[in-house]
């Protein structure tokens, strides 16, 4: 399976930004684990990250023709951006919306997400392992079909 | 008359984009159609697609010196771009809101625009003749003024 | 083809009333444009006006026998007559919801139709060509299908 | 016991609307098998329908010489109408408020009734049966004291 | 000074309606009593009441050639006919709205008007007397132009 | 038929809780009369009421080898057990929820059920009555199947 | 009769203060007014302005034993002055709340009287008349009992 | 490690309760699967499902002494059990959350988690397997710390 | 006086749940010394918890013969147990509501109790105090009766 | 100890206030009794009333130098001063709100306290008594560090 | 140019009350401080604090004649003093609303300013500075006017 | 100090864009002024403007390495981008948030920002100065430190 990794604004930074809240490994370290990790499973993913809303819908529409599956941390776009929940629904590719922390304990805001309607599920607050637990599902659920 | 199409997020997909609601026909075949039809009541419309909200706004300011109006169907930026709504009204060019389903049969946060107040008007769920309504109807204003 | 053009309570005083808003013609000159319009494009086209609630529901049912659509400006009904958008439903036939004004730049409950879910579409803010365009509409549709 | 079964707006095209929701048999067939019910029990039943907010309003005051209870179906008046709130509560007459279908299961607007506070109770879901067992209970009631 | 008096729902039963909320005098009480006092005051009334929305709002549009000003009591319509404020506001006549009990002591919908903003004042709580200062205002405006 | 009769909290307490609100028979009393009713008509009918919520889901559970139906007056549950609403879903039986006062006369709180979207219908404010007219209602229904 | 003439915060500075919306008379011509109003009614009006919550309550509380009624316009604190409308129930004397413009056609905060459920009624927008209308109210009701 | 897999009301009818949402598996089944998979982890898994508040929160008190972490599914109980949440919070050990289906594709008052707060985590739409991905993410963590 | 001392879900973990909010002392401690106390102002007092709304349900009902006042710590029920609101209002018996912290400082949640509107009154922020206060309370009302 | 006894808005007027809800006796037998007690308990106790906010915030700031703690029954200003909350943080001396009446029995705008949360804890509905044991707590706090 | 500083309730204790949040300069200090800055930039400053309402409002009345601006602290009477609002909007002086600390960081209730509209702008979170800044901007636009 | 002035969605247009609200000056003359002023007070300023939402982001993560402090003027992105509100947050520079017109003025969507709580503080109304002002603010604060 080839898993298309979307990071929304601000992931870029990870490691540096509040790490009290997202850890202390950089989006370059995240990446490495990422693939690392999809590789052991036999499978393959490749990351992309954007502060641009524009630049991820369009990464999900190109998805259709080379990805299977989705893990998106759509970032601050979770609560807002009801353009990449419709890039979703019309690209059909199924996808798993990830959050590092648990948004549930944070500000107010950060409790509802318009992009989860269109995805198969969401993980919230277990960290980097939140990525790859959406992986091994894709793979699971493939396996059993 | 000169007409700035304007189409917002996901439009790209029109076709394949979940047909029972958007209809079978693809984006190209949209604009081709518009673009035919305009010729047809001796104007002209160009056909713009984006799905990055910035891009959108820089090209309806640089619509005043080239259009004569727009028509806009923002997608889901409808819902909460306040950014179009203040480049529409910046541009000072009449514009008319489309969309191609009717939104208020939808999920309830598509019942919501933020931007047709910017606009002259607004028409829904009469799909690609939406868009030919909007032409005629700024040309019949031009006539009687 | 055949058009019911159902207007709401206060648009028989259409001209005298709130020109800025609504116009400066009478109702009875938006009828014979209307009437001679549907003509023009090989239609006809009945006009009915009314205060009553109950009229309009009344005209609605009986639709069903002679008309293949309805034109409907609820006036303000369009904001609270949850028995018209029942009537709409129960007769079957299509209805596009046509404003003259633009709801979306007035007094904020005039932003809300609980009737539009009803119908095929909605058009607002064009003034009289909302009506006419609707019924090019219809006749486009029967002409495609 | 003299009862008047009131319905209104829509429900005379009972039968041909939405059978699905309202059932098969039509407005003429309630009538008839609610009358013959009444006449059953030893009773008698006054049937009255209109789309008509002021019609309704009318026969609620003037069956205060007339009947002894109220069965009504308001239809969509159910969820604005306080006028005839104000007409059950000023009439002095026991009502209960039936409905066809369960309005809990469906549209949101529909599961709030404005009128339910002004009659002695209310009955949804349990189609033609709803009307019956309102006036059983009417009669039980007066047994009973 | 030519003043129309219009009452709304369920007023034609003043006297038998909850007498502790509305009083004991019959409507038709009301009614004399305030033509006497207009005539006393040397203008005249004439008194409308109806339970239907449509005969209110036909009334206001009549009552452009044949009255100075309103004083209405639109009674349960006071808290949703958005019709009969576009009425008031369409016929450009001055109008204060008058309530016999004080609603903002009562149900809490009763609190709300949206007639009110197209009236040049309201009077609530003083019984018969509102009517009456409604009436003197008008003439002691008059006076005072 | 075969009905199971569940009751929710603090109606045990039945006759002696608040009579004005709930009349003055006991819950063996009303359980009597119920039992006593179902035989009349050629039905069978259990009594179950506890104060505990996970009693009434089991036996909801259990209900499903036993009974052809279900009534319940699931007492204050109705305003927040989803868990509930769950069970009658789960359960797959029909129910009828019963209340013993008119729930839209009281606290603001009790208009609000959270289990009728999971019931056939509801019936409420018409006393002990209520529960087997749910039983009669079955009966017709199965009988006109 | 004693009336004590009551007026909340920023009525002193009545005539210089936005004329367009409070007239161009001065407190001091209100208060002069009012005053012979009184007086030509066989009455007594003693005025009281303050910008001081306190200083309003205290007044109230004096006024039960030297005055028959109040006539108060609580100014900007008819929004939040919950200790006025305390003290107006405590102190027991009967009272109209007046505002001089119609507070239904200005901020939407001027909508909600917090004060005018401890009244008897309530009369906005006509002016200084208003004051006038409310003593004759009094007087009335007076002369009737 | 040893988890607690606790389930909430109507789980225990897994398989046979709704199957297109909750999947064909029984209760049993899913036990069964689980404790397997932790085994096959190298740890321990224990299943306790109840219908009752009260009892699961007495399974989470006394969790403190047995267990290492909690995996819950606290079925309806999510959107109001406070209890729940303090529970958590009280007891200390660590918590996931688990939802079988996606709560944000279903009915609006799942979309809402009462318990999540407590919890470090929460997982949805994503079957048994979410149940799996919780345990572990707790070995993953001991093992990393 | 015999007084009847619940507490509701998760009290049973006093000491050891969250001491910086809830204090140090144990259950077992608050019992004792609140029993102590009971004995020392002449009274009688019996503590009972559980984690069951339904426990405590039954209790309430069974307190009707066996005590004079009930003191409720109702834990996290206080937020949505309308069952406990409706027990205690059909026991009868005088109750006072306690919460060891102060509710207003903590999560929004925590700042409306449903159950208060059917107790004489509420102490919140006390600590163990408040219990004692309560008891105090009612001997106080007693004697001066 | 030292405690000053403030007293908000309107409570002057205690005994001859609503004397179903406050009580008969006056604020100066308040005052008495309250001094009284504390002078039995080995305390002082200062009462100061006013109906003015900007009094209670003067007494409060001066408190710091000469009181340990405050009584506070805001009246009121319960509901929305909060310049008295800010007081009571600024000022530093430890706060227990009392209300003689059970807010959450009466008017839903007296169920919230704006000012509760700058305070230890709040007593409600146990009349006179509520401020003893007001005094009782700082006490037995004082006497426990 | 010559500023009347307001500063409202509470601000007196700076210094003493919340020192991180308000910063440890006394309000004489503060004075001092905005006094001598005035006089740096050509300007002379007035430095005026009240805990109450309707002295802050006086000195608006009062500050027309003798001065060319305001600049405003209300305090905690920013979220509820429509009364100041309106002495601002009737003194017609231009203000700017200044507040120490980031409103917008603090207690939810801190973001609404119901004064702000009446103001020219609104300064916060800038400490002493905001004061200073405000004092500039009035002198930078008489230069320029 | 080296100042970043980030201008949002639509600034570009500043001269030419409704200059009622927003002033005279073009975008090119603020950026000059604004660098001049930087200049005179011994800072150094950068000016950035960009309509795209993801680019404003970029800038602020890359302005770590070069800037001292942020100005931002996130124009209409200041009501929804709460990606912004994370980039400020992560990129760890003060920022103090501008806006040219009084938005408590305006529409009421503008009165909401998500962005302001990431900031120092917020300056609106003051026009072009509100820049100025800002960087006179962290000038001070710097040299205070």
């Amino acid at each position: 399976m080839k898993f298309l990794i979307l990071n929304g604004p601000n992931l870029n930074l990870l490691g540096s930004r509040e790490p009290d809240i997202y850890g202390k490994s950089s989006y370059a370290a995240l990446c490495e684990e990422l693939t690392l990790f999809a590789t052991r499973i036999g499978c393959e993913a490749v990351c992309f990250q954007s502060n641009h809303e524009g630049e991820l819908i369009d990464k999900i529409h190109s998805a259709r023709e080379e990805f299977d599956a989705i893990v998106i941390n759509p970032g601050a776009f979770t609560h807002y951006s009801y353009a990449i929940y419709d890039a979703i629904l019309a690209a059909g590719l199924p996808a798993v919306e990830v959050h590092l922390s648990n948004v549930h304990r944070r500000e107010e805001f950060r409790r509802k997400s318009v992009i989860a309607p269109a995805c198969v599920g969401q993980i919230c607050g277990l960290g980097i392992y939140g990525y790859e637990a959406a992986m091994v599902y894709f793979l699971d659920r493939k396996n059993e079909a």
